[in-house]
């Protein structure tokens, strides 16, 4: 339906227009009956739908209507697949249209600084390529059924701890390459209809009123075209907010909102169009989800549980399959220890906290899979409420393994070890599940280890057992998803989204984690993740990328359809990818790019494509990928832009970040020039280092040493190397210092000229 | 002699007084021969005397009248005795006094930031409080011989990579706690006479032309007294420079610095009040070295000598001792290897490169103290003047070794590895040495390495050989006091004033170092030496404060004068050591405090105190420290000053940073209360932490239960932990969005007003 948006605006009184910038209740939006604006409705994601019909929160205390339970978002990043999410996205929307939900709160896209963050088991990844394609994908399917998504947390919001308060200092390279480009690629590619901005403050400004976040970089320099809504209760100043580029208040405020922004219109500090277009904006989202309404929807409940199944399955990572121990045979005697097997944990906490529609037990799936049911037996092993190591509890599940052919023990993080709202302290398990495992191993040689977790744990046992699957916050499919991985139903294929450390002091931020007071500095800068341990080779448990399969795959043929571009152009990449084992598999081909010398510092190698492709055994197929200016570029903070600098690129291919198995070379040329400015500051070896500058300084050098006491130095004797990195570092004005008197100010400046006319 | 400086200066003319604050030539200052103003002299240093005689250059690099070569910086600091290094310096005044120098230029206590600075060789160590008591005792030595030092480079100037244009970005509390600590300690201890400013930038200022280092700081706070001089070539305006505090260009600038100088006056951009007060000071210092100045000075070379031994030999570290193999019997078949045996490197590159009055060899010195010199044979092993691997000196090496019962290799770096001007690129030995040690342990079981060298090295062979005696740089003397340390004529007591890491990118600098362009970022921040490896719980090959001796020493009777003191207090802690060996040797007792809670990012421990105490066989004595409130303080940047956190400290006494063996706890209670501001953005749980804010709060907290939504949620459910963390979390202003209509505006308001009232 046509309207004219522009015409209702103007028909709106200034307290309407005031009004619909905030929220009419928790989760309702105003609506101008005059008008015909109706109240939409929005409601918390972002991997189920948690529409609240009685008590309104926004921690997923109160319950909701019963919804599809899908993985996490730190386990959906496993998959590496963007169209698997964008059908997660698709069964999303479809729940919402059924619900009336006009728009799902999310995806997050904040990246893993520290495994701590206990809202880490929400967001996708430490590279903010992979964070944003998978976001992008969600985005894409939840807006393909006309329902709206808010990309979150914008930005810089990567703790819990003080995350309200707490200013986030960040420098702007860091800003730029990391933690926005997260968001960026998932807004260009994807266009949420709303943005979540978040509680912190980024650089000593909150997110709600950061100018530079919401209006210069959001919405100019990336085109968003929806609207900006507060985190609930994000909200400072209001007036000052709105003036920002935050065009939606949430929840609501009692009317402190729209009355400080009347105000400031009053007192001439904001202005009745900055009003005008956040309403505008407002308004095109509202009619969108009017016009793309659908009547009477309904879902098909069993079909979103099978693709819960599903894709859980494809997001688990096989960390470790000694002897090939997995997948079992269906006719093995089985104990199954601990609680989580009975009662998986399967979501996080806080605002993502949805009610299952249902929800699968691994016990359950995994007697339903075995040709005998009665030779699976289940011990608890482990209170999963508390700490408390049960000894009586440790003994059952011992006698049960040890009287077994295999022991499966379900582990992983309780519910108040994660959640939105607070961060871990530490990244151990519970002590009672690190004891267990160590008891079991001790009787039973052949263990199976199957984690549920939001976020990386240490692994003290890890050469106790002889398999490890790890199932992050599987969803309400978790029980059916782990049984078909165990028994070779569905062949592992999830790749870590996060690498694992050795030990919590390990991480990058570890000396600036959570901060101090209401102040966190980034000191890490752009060293997150992978990019931090391949440059201080760090050992860790499990790299970024990491994980195997029931069959194995083999790279050849890596070809670059050019051996050197310009930045502007495109190069495609090809590489055949075989599988050499003896079951389908699926595969993740990872493509990192590594600047081979660079002036400014850089990581060892960033992710710059990735693409998960399916194999028959003895199967071959060319997996592609097109890489651009991007691909290459740093954040370059003088011209405050993306830049190449020339030079050789290297392209490298593998199974995870650290194994790369084939590497080819790149050239790539600069179209950009950039300016130097040359002062009496600017070094010799500067000039040195540009033949034009050389050129011109030649002169003036003969006449220097002519007059130098360091002219008459023989560059033969033990000091030559010392003399020509002396020389190679010396400011221009050190010229007349130790030039003796036969180089003067006049002819210093007379240098500079020239070269500044370069 | 008494004199009234003020009338001096009256009687300049301006031109006079802009002329003597820039030198003469390139070791002269200029005089005012109608006043009674002499030309005084200025040398290199610090652990030698480098008078010029024909040509002049500030690298070292045309020859320099003989004078005794002390071990340098790095070396001496391993002593950890500043009554030692007091009396080095004692002897290198007397060589200054006799060669009529007024001004030593030195000692140089920049911090160790990496192991890769060229110039490491020349400071004293990783630590601050053990740099600026090393600096001290040098400075008080030289200084009772009326002769002057110039404490330098003031200041952040950690490399040599763009040192005359970098700018190092470093945040105030490091500045306060690591970078300028080295020279505070130092200028309050021991009033240098001069104070030499560094080439580089500091927070974007040139450090010659940083008001805040060179007049807030060295003469407002530290109370310093002389003046501030360039280091050689550093001015880059001459007239901003002395503005700023730096009293004395040098070298001369054939008139330029005088020219801008009066120009500035004329321009009226500078006072003459400031250049008088420039003139002031330099007069002090110019006639202090007059009055002080002896007549016809000579020096004893030979007690110099054997004082030039006597240092080496305690500030060599021995690193490793299997099996006892040191002591050496002096009757045994030694095998001596390597070129640094028959050439050794005892000094550094660059300004501090001196002519020693003599040298030792250490082949030679090993033959006079053994009972049979033929026993002895020498194999050459390497070259030093490049890397390339000699095969035929290897098999001459292996079949010397494997015919002796010992063998003793000298390794370490050739000049050309590390001196002032340029950085090391890696931390490796030459590669011949290497294949040479590792050749010679495949034949010979019992091997002895004997590094010369001046910064951290890696020692990839360690695990081949038995013995490690790292040397540093040991002077003139270095062949003596090697051999007196091999035989036992000296029991080693040198402790290790950095940390030998286990590889380059363990360093805390690294992702940072040497910077992009002219901008290098102190990102590690405080975390500096053994405070990064201690925090980040990274292995090492050798920590901080380690060496061992030919005997063992025992701790006991920890014990503090107060088990609570008040910041404004001292406490006295004592320990009593034993000599539990059988032979005579001397110990560092290492006292470290550690902050057992705080608020702000502290290390794990920071040393506060040193001992060095010579004990014989089964021999005790009571080793006292004082503790003050700087030994517990951080810098806070907030109220600009040191600032006790109240609550307990341990007091961690031990043989090295690793090796803590006696704990005691001491609480300190703050008499500084820190102002609290309250705002909307102050958290519930900061109010919650004080026990009258909380009194405030409470009324306002039941008025917003009754009528928030969340108020009825029940604290024993499964949220309850999150619930708890999001109320600490919230901020005040949260109280009206999530408090229903019953908080309102007028209310928050009230609050903040009745809490800035406390």
């Amino acid at each position: 339906m046509t309207r004219n948006i522009q015409e209702i605006v103007a028909q709106m009184t200034l307290e309407e227009k005031a009004g619909l910038c905030s929220g009419l209740d928790f989760w309702h939006l105003k609506g101008v009956e005059r008008l015909g604006v109706p109240s939409i409705m929005v409601t918390d994601g972002p991997h189920g739908l948690r529409k609240q019909q009685t008590g309104a929160d926004h921690l997923g205390i109160f319950d909701s209507v019963p919804a599809t339970c899908f993985p996490s978002a730190a386990g959906l990043a496993c998959s590496w697949d963007e169209e698997l999410i964008g059908k997660v996205g698709v069964a999303l929307g479809e729940e919402c249209q059924a619900e009336d939900v006009a728009v799902l709160l999310g995806p997050g896209v904040n990246i893993k600084r520290s495994p701590l963050c206990g809202r880490n088991f929400e967001y996708f990844s430490e590279d903010p390529y992979l964070s944003s394609e998978m976001a992008a994908g969600h985005i894409n399917g939840v807006q393909s059924q006309g329902v709206g998504t808010s990309l979150k947390h914008f930005a810089v919001n990567n703790q819990e701890h003080r995350r309200m308060s707490t200013d986030a200092v960040v420098d702007e390279r860091t800003l730029r390459e990391i933690y926005l480009a997260s968001f960026e690629g998932a807004v260009k590619k994807a266009q949420p209809w709303t943005v979540m901005c978040s509680y912190n403050q980024v650089n000593g400004a909150f997110a709600s009123e950061n100018v530079k976040l919401l209006t210069d970089i959001l919405k100019d320099e990336w085109g968003h075209e929806g609207f900006v809504v507060s985190d609930w209760g994000a909200v400072n100043e209001r007036d000052l907010s709105l003036a920002a580029g935050m065009e939606l208040e949430m929840p609501a405020s009692n009317g402190v909102g729209e009355k400080k922004v009347l105000d400031a219109i009053s007192n001439g500090t904001l202005t009745e169009e900055a009003l005008d277009r956040a309403v505008t904006r407002l308004l095109r989202i509202i009619f969108k989800s009017v016009d793309e309404k659908v009547k009477d929807a309904t879902y098909d409940k069993n079909a979103h549980h099978q693709l819960a199944r599903t894709v859980a399955s494809e997001s688990m990572v096989l960390l470790k399959n000694k002897g090939g121990l997995l997948p079992l045979a269906k006719n093995s005697r089985i104990a199954i220890i601990g609680a989580f097997a009975e009662k998986p944990r399967f979501q996080g906490g806080g605002s993502s906290h949805i009610v299952p529609t249902k929800l699968d037990q691994p016990v359950d799936e995994i007697k339903s899979l075995v040709s005998d049911a009665s030779a699976v037996v289940y011990a608890q092993g482990y209170h999963a409420g508390d700490d408390a190591i049960d000894e009586a509890l440790i003994e059952e599940a011992k006698r049960a393994a040890s009287e077994a052919e295999v022991a499966v023990i379900f582990a992983g993080l309780p519910d108040r070890y994660e959640s939105e709202g607070y961060d871990r302290e530490h990244l151990n398990l519970p002590e009672n599940q690190n004891k267990l495992i160590e008891a079991v191993a001790s009787v039973q040689s052949r263990v199976v280890v199957v984690l549920l977790n939001g976020s990386a744990v240490l692994l003290p046992w890890l050469d106790q057992v002889d398999a490890v699957l790890e199932g992050y916050l599987g969803g309400q499919a978790v029980g059916g998803a782990v049984a078909d991985l165990l028994f070779g139903e569905v062949n592992p294929s999830g790749k870590l989204a996060e690498t694992f450390p050795l030990k919590l002091s390990d991480n990058p931020s570890f000396l600036n984690f959570p901060g101090e007071g209401d102040r966190v500095e980034y000191k890490e800068g752009i060293f997150v993740g992978y990019r931090y341990y391949d440059k201080k080779e760090i050992d860790v448990l499990f790299p970024f990328g990491y994980g195997l399969s029931y069959t194995t795959f083999a790279y050849s043929d890596l070809k670059l359809s050019a051996a050197s571009i310009k930045d502007t152009d495109e190069v495609e990449v090809t590489v055949n990818v075989t599988n050499t084992g003896s079951v389908a598999g699926k595969e993740v081909v990872q493509l990192y790019v590594k600047d081979v010398a660079s002036t400014v510092i850089r990581p060892e190698k960033e992710l710059k494509g990735f693409k998960k492709v399916a194999l028959a055994p003895g199967e071959t197929k060319t997996v592609s990928f097109v890489l651009n200016k991007r691909s290459f570029a740093y954040y370059n903070v003088d011209i405050k832009d993306w830049h190449v600098e020339s030079g050789e690129f290297a392209i490298l291919v593998g199974h995870s970040s650290q194994e790369i198995v084939l590497e080819a070379t790149l050239a790539v040329e600069s179209t950009v020039k950039l300016k130097k400015h040359y002062s009496q500051n600017t070094t010799l070896g500067d000039l040195y280092n540009n033949e034009e500058a050389t050129a011109i300084l030649q002169p003036y050098m003969k006449k220097f040493q002519e007059n130098s006491p360091l002219g008459g130095v023989d560059e033969d004797d033990a000091h030559a190397e010392m003399m020509v990195k002396m020389m190679q570092y010396m400011p221009l004005r050190n010229l007349m210092a130790f030039g003796g008197d036969g180089f003067t100010k006049d002819m210093l400046d007379q240098l500079i000229k020239e070269l500044n006319s370069l």
